[in-house]
């Protein structure tokens, strides 16, 4: 056994698998890969990256194994899973994951083709796991796949508390070990006592919490949005194919911009913080309809008509018109008299998370601050919305 | 300047006039009061005093008065009231309260008759404060009052986050330090801006957790319960003066109960944590409503019922029929657009938190372990009942 | 298993036998003894109890067992010595300890007596324990008995950190999840790797700074000597049994002193903080070798004769005059190549931590406040000392 | 005001000033510079920056120019050289320092090149700061310079507790809030209380513990001497040029010296955790005087001559025989009664802990795996010591 020291789970065990999956270019990439991406630019402390998330993921899926008495083998390929889990990462993680999808049709969830092209799977291999079986697992099938990703994963449970906890902010704080002494099978599913249903909601409530203050800040969505157009005209561009940008780290797509004319600016500006402003920053209420959760292909198509209408640079207007935050944590199954329930049926605070979740939905145009005054008039008439930033 | 340390807010720095209040035998005399009972009986770390949160509202308190720039005479009243807003309570605090309502009609908030009657009143005024506008303060009175007693006062932010921290719970961590740079006056009006919403909630939201997992755990409430009929008794047959009961500690309150015949055995029990046990716990849907929240009267009318029907001795027999939770926090005021809303006005999440406290509701009778059985068939019929323990 | 939220250790699990030995009343009656008993008059928090450190003492011995897999016989006593270690406590611990000495000649740590005088000992006998194996090992005695009470005992990894927790000094900080790995047998003997001489050291380092700022101020020194005072009054004075004040609780002493009236002003000081005064606080450099560490008759004949030369009741004269500080840890082993050593032999720490703990040391006379001028003055001719208070 | 949330320090207050000079391309690059550069290697979660460490020695000089009451121009220039501090810092930090004296002949802490060359120096110029001054303040120069580089200077202070606080080990809790009270100046010179030498203390305990456990852990030391050889490949090269390389990230080293044939291996080397191991690591006493603290040539010719013996690549062998570590901390300044002293006078801790220093020192000889028994064999001999690796 090894031990990790680690911020959020003082030790963590590391058994011999786990310490050969380490062994690899793919885990240590992930060192370079920040967890929160752009959130460093709002909460300067949040430089953890998805490596030691990793580790914490793994830990918490160990004792889950322990105390769900699971057999050997299952419980190994669980741990590994657990560990490997965020490999599928593309540079700034979430940030990039649309423009992969756009170009290799693959989620960072699926990590098949990453098991059977790298180091990493010949190390499962050799470890006698099965690399197919651990995609599987990381995707959410196959048996207790649910702990791996699911309402209440092992993911989650680390990534709330860390985040928390290297943003500084006191929200995600979770009670994640009464979470996994709670947890049983029923039928193999996963559910938690009834007891525990305050430690469940207190989940949801951190990830409420969380989206309104951290993971949709505005500084944060508009450095996303920029690496988002950024990545697009690289890979449109041809100027790095799509397999080798969604092995880059954080650090390699900023020095990739930085080097094809086109988005050098964008590279400068997310190093040197001189980010875009929000021209719109509107409230569901006050947007129509046909402008909310747009598709990237119309959203691109307003971007043009914005720019147009201002005359200013097509590149340079940003339209970012979300979905609406989902709270998967709503999902997890509970134990009532013996019977499978889902936290929502049960917990009357689900709705007013919900709830919660929308009005923090904001619709937002973004652009250069000379070029602000200029896009934020084009786009008030563009997209029929009152062009003010509110709160 | 005197700091003294605190596990919660690091250092307190105590100026002149809060040196002198503190030397009186009235606030040492909270050093003896536990902050949360009985609470200690399922969390054992919850031994925090109402002394060392007395000092926390005031640290709290000095820091909003600078922060809000209020002049010198009303922030030395403000600091001085936050100091000692709590010496009316008795002895175990929240679970006599009622009792001495009964006996001496007054709440723990109205500390007048104390400060006229106590050497803290003397030292109030020989440091050129009056008792009489502290006492108005303390319940809330006169200018800034609610800062003292509203629905984000000084004295629940520190208590959330100090009783989080000693139960060792994770759910109170309220962001205070952002709570108390958010605060404003709009009109001579204390007021959050329209930013800080998720702050706002976040006090809610502990609120909630806490009242589910520590203020309302069956426990310290069968406990509190049992010392409510036993100080009942005490007071009834003359044992003890009601002023003078009203003044004691935790400690000479169960000495007091020793002491006199037809109280020791509670005492005892208390002392050895040998509690009366859940004959009945049931929801509030369960329960018909001429039985939910009821009158004190009426409740011990309903222990003699149940205990009659049992055969068992009356004083063997508790029924707790609580009011429903309140969470006085969503009435705290924001700032949108300069001009003043209730958070529950702008906030989703207030209905399903007030949901939430509905569903920790429980109706509850309590007896001794030997009596359980014949307890609950009565209590069955008597309130008709399922005579149920459900979690 | 049961789980038991603490403050500490987050969840601490409870096996059968530590709940039927927690069910007991001699266990229950460490809720009403302050682990740090007259600290809490200098750093208001530090209220907690010597029933919540004896969980995180049987917590710290449960996982060592583990780690040092002992069969589990031997593994149920050393957790059932943890857990029952301080049962033998006085009212106020270590402030009466030695007032029981003189009176009953044993120490707190000699609890045989104990085991066959009460509800624990019948409560070990009927989980299959025996009373004299489980008090040996409390004493440090039998195999293993050093894990509960030697120089790196569970004892002292659960209170250097508890006391830094609820007095908010960060010197407490000891990394004993990494001490507790590092734990392994040689030749039956406790031992520490030597790689993890930097964490066996930062246990001595708690200690001496703990000492420095916590264990030794002055304030919670005076307290001590004026309550070892009034219990000796009262033990000469026949005013109690002195087998039931060793079982009283704190605040049961204070009643008990206050009903008597040679000692109820002690009583009354305590309460209300108005303690004694430094008449005099020197170095060890400064004070003539035969007045340092003076034996208890010798300081009373002093206190008379300073009494008698100041003109003041010989009560209100108080001198304290104390060993030195010792570090029992630095006598833990460490497993150089195999071979087993003393950290003192392999740490260059351990001599300045020694030299530490002498600076520290005072010489101090106590007195009423209105008696202090006199009583400094005959202090410093009967004790040639220079009458001062030294930082 | 601006409020920026901070892990260590809650929430800092930046004035116009701060958020100039923030607003740099200068001050933005410290977020691409890792505060414990390697030391992730050995603890996972050291990512931090020293983009935010800039702000917590900001945030500690802020509280400590408002506690010394110093007038408003010195305060502002004190504030400022705290915030750019550590602009002068290469890729790694401290690992490329000694590369860049050789190259460029200047310390970190000479920064006035980097204040006349910068968009910093503009910047600084715009807020009414002289670019000389701040240097020189910077370099503990000029009035109150020793409290940006001193030996209890608020560099350290911050980094102490955050370094701690990211490694996850709990021995870097200094009570700088307490240190911060105690500060005053006498006769212009920064000095503690005498009552405070123990705060003063736990930060050289702090110190060395954690040089003993974090910033001389031999993982960090052999990746930090692997940067140094390649660094110095490169600019030996002429691969880039010396100012350039000051002032890359941490990224762009390694991509530069991927880009580089004869240093790529190092590149790769450090990226996926393939570090040299150790061939020779003995303690000071088993090592010859001649070869203990070796200049840098001396060192290179020795690398050579073992290399030469073992019969492989001259690049693949690496000494490192580092001066001994240092404690600055111990000449900080004490006022008793009146008069300075320096805390190594006054504290017998310090001899010990200089001797703890002295007792962690190593001289290391790293190599490939695969050249490891033939480098030992060669360092062996051509070093006279005993080949071997000690704990």
């Amino acid at each position: 056994m090894t031990m990790i020291k680690d911020s959020v789970h003082d030790y963590i065990e590391l058994g011999p698998t786990a310490e050969a999956l380490l062994d690899t270019a793919a885990m240590q990439r992930l060192r370079s890969i920040r967890q929160l991406s752009t959130v460093q630019l709002v909460y300067p402390s949040a430089n953890h990256t998805r490596f030691e998330h990793s580790l914490g993921v793994y830990h918490l899926a160990s004792r889950a194994v322990d105390r769900l008495e699971l057999e050997a083998d299952l419980a190994e390929r669980l741990r590994a899973a657990a560990l490997v889990h965020d490999v599928g990462h593309g540079p700034f993680g979430h940030q990039t994951e649309a423009a992969i999808e756009r170009h290799l049709g693959r989620h960072h969830d699926e990590i098949e083709w990453f098991l059977t092209d790298s180091d990493l799977g010949d190390a499962l291999e050799e470890q006698g796991l099965d690399p197919e079986a651990v995609a599987a697992t990381v995707d959410g099938r196959g048996p207790f796949g649910e702990l791996v990703s699911g309402p209440l994963d092992v993911d989650r449970l680390d990534y709330l508390v860390r985040d928390a906890h290297h943003t500084g902010v006191p929200y995600g704080t979770i009670d994640h070990a009464r979470l996994l002494y709670s947890l049983q099978t029923v039928d193999g599913t996963l559910a938690l006592e009834a007891d525990d249903v305050a430690t469940a909601e207190s989940a949801l409530i951190a990830r409420t919490l969380m989206n309104a203050t951290v993971y949709r800040h505005h500084v944060s969505r508009i450095a996303g949005a920029m690496l988002d157009r950024a990545s697009e005209r690289l890979l449109a561009d041809g100027a790095i194919d799509a397999e080798r940008f969604a092995r880059l780290t954080d650090a390699e797509l900023l020095a990739t911009l930085e080097d094809h004319a086109p988005t050098a600016e964008f590279s400068t500006r997310l190093r040197e913080r001189r980010l875009y402003k929000r021209a719109v920053w509107t409230r569901r209420d006050d947007v129509p309809d046909r402008f909310a959760g747009l598709e990237y292909e119309r959203t691109r198509d307003l971007e043009r008509e914005i720019a147009d209408v201002a005359g200013v640079d097509p590149a340079a207007v940003i339209v970012d018109s979300p979905s609406e935050p989902s709270s998967p944590e709503s999902r997890a199954r509970i134990v009532v008299d013996g019977e499978l329930r889902r936290l929502e049926e049960r917990s009357s605070l689900v709705a007013g998370l919900d709830a919660c979740a929308a009005e923090i939905w904001r619709l937002g145009v973004y652009a250069r601050p000379d070029d602000l005054e200029a896009v934020r008039e084009a786009a008030s008439s563009v997209l029929a919305v009152e062009a003010d930033v509110v709160p």
